[in-house]
């Protein structure tokens, strides 16, 4: 059985490190074979760019293949519609996320195209997203054009 | 009315510019105010980005914005749920689609999330993809992850 703990530490460390950018805190990285092999974190904030949430960054820094299968996304937040579509249509085959308390995502949506959900309540992810939504809740709307669908 | 003729034609450019580059021919422009705000096109063979097909360079073009009200966005070709997804989140009220003859998409889902779909069925933009997927069928498969969902 896999550990999630290590691979979601480095998927937090993306969020941190975009955190400490003054970007938005959510993070994630790819494993493969039970190796990272990719790692991203949302840079609206530092390259200007709406399209470069935390899973799509890292989708980007794994670079082009053709299949996704056996390989799992770890996200600091429950994906929004835009990842969410973009795991299926890359039949990404699980996803393990931090946390849905301060977006709630589209798990069902993940679900029913056939992607296992994986969801940790990682009390790490909660606070640091929590803390910025605090801190700059206009950015945080921006970010998801004020659109939280309930999972 | 809106005369959707003029706007299709410039994501049809972007497209006929990807293929001339030897990328997938695939381009989108935002409209706002009755003109073009933004242009994209595919960028997988230009840039190594999985993530960038026409819909979603065209997004990262128009750049930061806190809501898509008025927006419509062109496509030459029926959106993948990647874009989809991402039209769904960001808002985006109006898609235009050139043709869905040579990718089914997901204007079914567009719709039942309160997107209008208009789809042009333009002959240019048909033509142009069917001579790519004949030219390079691998590199299309690799595009949308050999993943066309019925539309």
């Amino acid at each position: 059985m896999t550990n999630h703990a290590p691979f979601m530490a480095e998927a937090l460390a993306q969020a941190q490190k975009s955190y400490d950018e003054g970007g938005l805190p959510i993070g994630a990285v790819m494993v493969e074979n039970g190796a990272v092999i990719a790692r991203g974190h949302n840079r609206r904030v530092q390259d200007g760019d709406p399209t470069a949430h935390g899973e799509m960054a890292c989708l980007r820094a794994a670079g082009r293949r053709p299949r996704y299968d056996g390989v799992t996304l770890y996200t600091t937040l429950s994906p929004c519609m835009m990842c969410a579509g973009t795991i299926v249509q890359f039949g990404i085959p699980r996803v393990v996320i931090g946390e849905a308390e301060n977006f709630h995502g589209n798990e069902a949506f993940l679900r029913e195209n056939g992607v296992e959900v994986i969801r940790l309540d990682d009390p790490g992810c909660t606070d640091l997203m929590a803390r910025f939504i605090r801190e700059k809740p206009t950015l945080w709307d921006e970010d998801i054009a004020g659109n939280d669908p309930a999972s």
